[in-house]
């Protein structure tokens, strides 16, 4: 983890704009239109996969993640901007509206209406019991679309491909490859395996050899969960929506797969920041318990506590972060979070981002302001700040637009003692400090 | 909620001993020894299930949850002591040595090489998928056991019957009313329904309504999980143990089982308390957002915010609570903590609780101490703290001897900024406040 407050680096002005990443956007092209992308052998069940459509719709809006009337209004309201989900002339101009300099493009720019799923549902709903041969068609469709997508002006997206992991693993592997080579930048696994083979499982040590050669990152994103389990209660999938995604961090983790390799990035999208802290305790208490003066350990597959993964390999795109959130990043690690626009869904901050990036971060020092908005998701996603930067000056909005104060002082002083504890299992105190000193 | 600060109750002083109620503690005979309190007609499968301990032992060791060298220690020295799992004389000594006045009896006394299961594996790893007629039977033989065990002294113990819940509705229901009359007076359903309807289920209304009526507690205690999927790594159970007992608290709320049954009280043993703040700011504002203004709710099944069903129904045993759930115990609800000692399990305090309440508690306000350490518990399970005072007085620890502050001003002005915040999404501060000010 780099310390903004270490940093030999001499610190950006105060009048300098923010380069702006969003860790957590989303483009996918309107069902139908995928045709051309895929396989023609597969063209028969794609007929079949649109034909089931209406059924889908009726199951989200029984479970209450699609709700008629939210749906008219949305579209009404947003017609023009919600293009920008596959047309990249008309996303262009609502990045820049936004302030957004680069982005990391998952699948399914739908999220009201599903008008955009994938082929065969490999979307943001990509299951590790999906049939293996339509999942590995569904998702090269989407792949290579989205390849032609970011071509325009590849310093501004990372596109990010979708990986049914749970098939066969030489096809997988070779997906990696053709991925890169495609011009994606990273790749999104199932957040459930199902019925196949958890992460622990040594098979996938070629796929995560694969993603660190190619210095891809591995993600997850909210969106699968056992729905079958919930009946028509919506507030139990929201409950748990994002603990799924989560999941896979503890089992690669205490597998030794970050230890094996230490090449992978691993990152868990749209999941919000907020479970990461109490995680991060009871995995370092439990790794550093079992090691106080016995010789043998029942994780002699790490070695080192979980929190030196964390900050080498692991990191959150943490979309609308919640000021719950911002309070607890000196456990989390600021760089480990990577702020989000979710553009163009409801629940994210378009059209608005300047507006709630204000609500949010005005009280943030500024140094740590510009780790979490872009800086920090430019390392991870490989985003060439320099050429981002004469954009960023044209689009970016500055710290005074954010509401900052100029005598960074004075803010960095208000956050010093929650600074201090920080991780207040490793640095002596035993109670966390959160919050501003007034 | 009951605000100790606010309570117009006379302050018991600072040299009264506190009254300890232990909410998470465990009894189960040597597992042989349940034969008589079993059905005979189930005295065959009995045979057959303790043939099979070899087997599960091994699958204990190889997950590393079961460790040789430790167990062969901790039995040695702990001898004398461990008896008191099934011995009611022993057992009220022990109590006594913690300073430990009365408590909630799960089952499963021995937690180390599982000498003490119940019959065909009902105890703490008791799961949906059990078959329902030997899951029955060997419930029914602890749930005998244990009346026995806790009518010497009733107004100490409150046993917890084992209910496999997924089984017949009114085979269940007359288990509650059976294990009622024979004085049992909580109820421990399975974490996890495998491949059984989920408690949001209708199916599940005249379980509730009858664990109301008679005023027992249901309960889920951690133990249970999806082992199958977790490979030799015991890390990854260790990080999501805690979890499977917790999620029944969100199907119950967001379906309206806390609505419909206003009586019933339901509690998570043994999982701590760290998660809960998270995921009542989470549901609250999940609630909270979707009335803004709006007619229809798709939570309609509520008529109050989850922190309302929180105060008036849900309650943690929180057993060996760590300093930093502490911090955050005006989020969770000072009255929502219970203490436990966990005797006689090793992750427990025993049997050096006097100790270890020191270490924790030395800096929290004696009020609140009072509330966690036994009053809050005492409402919940029924015990008679008038009964228990006489004893308390003899055995019971002082606030000096938990080396807490004469000052009790002082202190309650350290942890002032804290509670004011409190759960901060309800009381206008956008941030947590937690820790002490200086």
């Amino acid at each position: 983890m780099t310390d903004p407050h270490d940093t030999e680096e001499p610190r950006q002005g105060f009048a300098e704009p923010y380069v702006i990443v969003s860790s957590d956007c989303h483009a996918g092209l309107p069902t139908e239109e995928y045709r051309p992308y895929l396989d023609a052998r597969f063209h028969r069940d794609f007929d079949e996969f649109l034909g089931g459509r209406e059924r889908r719709r009726e199951e989200m809006t029984r479970l209450g993640i699609r709700n008629e009337a939210f749906a008219d209004r949305w579209f009404s309201d947003n017609e023009e901007g919600l293009r920008g989900g596959w047309d990249p002339a008309r996303r262009l101009k609502e990045l820049d509206g936004d302030g957004v300099a680069a982005e990391v493009v998952f699948p399914d720019a739908d999220a009201v209406d599903s008008r955009t799923a994938a082929p065969f549902g490999v979307g943001l709903g990509l299951s590790g019991d999906q049939d293996p041969e339509l999942g590995m068609a569904g998702a090269q469709a989407h792949n290579r679309w989205l390849a032609d997508f970011v071509s325009g002006n590849p310093e501004r997206h990372c596109g990010v491909a979708l990986l049914p992991v749970t098939g066969e693993v030489d096809r997988v592997v070779a997906e990696i490859h053709r991925a890169k080579e495609s011009g994606l930048g990273a790749l999104m696994i199932p957040s459930m395996w199902v019925d196949k083979a958890p992460y622990h499982d040594r098979r996938y040590d070629p796929v995560w050899a694969a993603a660190a050669a190619c210095a891809m990152p591995v993600l997850t994103h909210s969106g699968a969960a056992p729905r079958d389990e919930y009946g028509d209660h919506l507030g139990i999938y929201v409950s748990e929506v994002t603990w799924w995604p989560a999941r896979p961090l503890w089992f690669l983790l205490w597998s030794g797969v970050f230890e094996r390799h230490p090449g992978l990035r691993f990152g868990v999208a749209e999941s919000g920041c907020w479970w990461l802290p109490n995680l991060l305790w009871f995995m370092d208490r439990l790794y550093l318990g079992a090691h106080g003066g016995k010789k043998l350990s029942p994780f002699a597959e790490l070695k080192r506590p979980p929190h030196e993964y964390l900050d080498r390999q692991i990191f959150v795109c943490a979309t609308n972060t919640k000021r719950r959130e911002l309070a607890q990043r000196y456990e989390i690690g600021v760089d480990n979070i990577l702020w989000g626009s979710d553009f163009p869904h409801p629940e994210g901050t378009w059209p608005d981002t300047r507006g709630w990036l204000a609500r949010t971060f005005h009280d943030i020092p500024v140094a740590e302001t510009r780790r979490m908005l872009g800086l920090a998701a430019a390392e991870v996603f490989g985003f060439d700040t320099t050429k981002l930067a004469p954009l960023a000056r044209r689009i970016g909005p500055t710290p005074a637009d954010l509401g900052q104060d100029p005598d960074q002082r004075a803010v960095e002083a208000s956050w010093a003692r929650s600074r201090e504890a920080g991780r207040h299992w490793l640095t002596g105190h035993d109670f966390p400090t959160l919050g501003v000193t007034p």
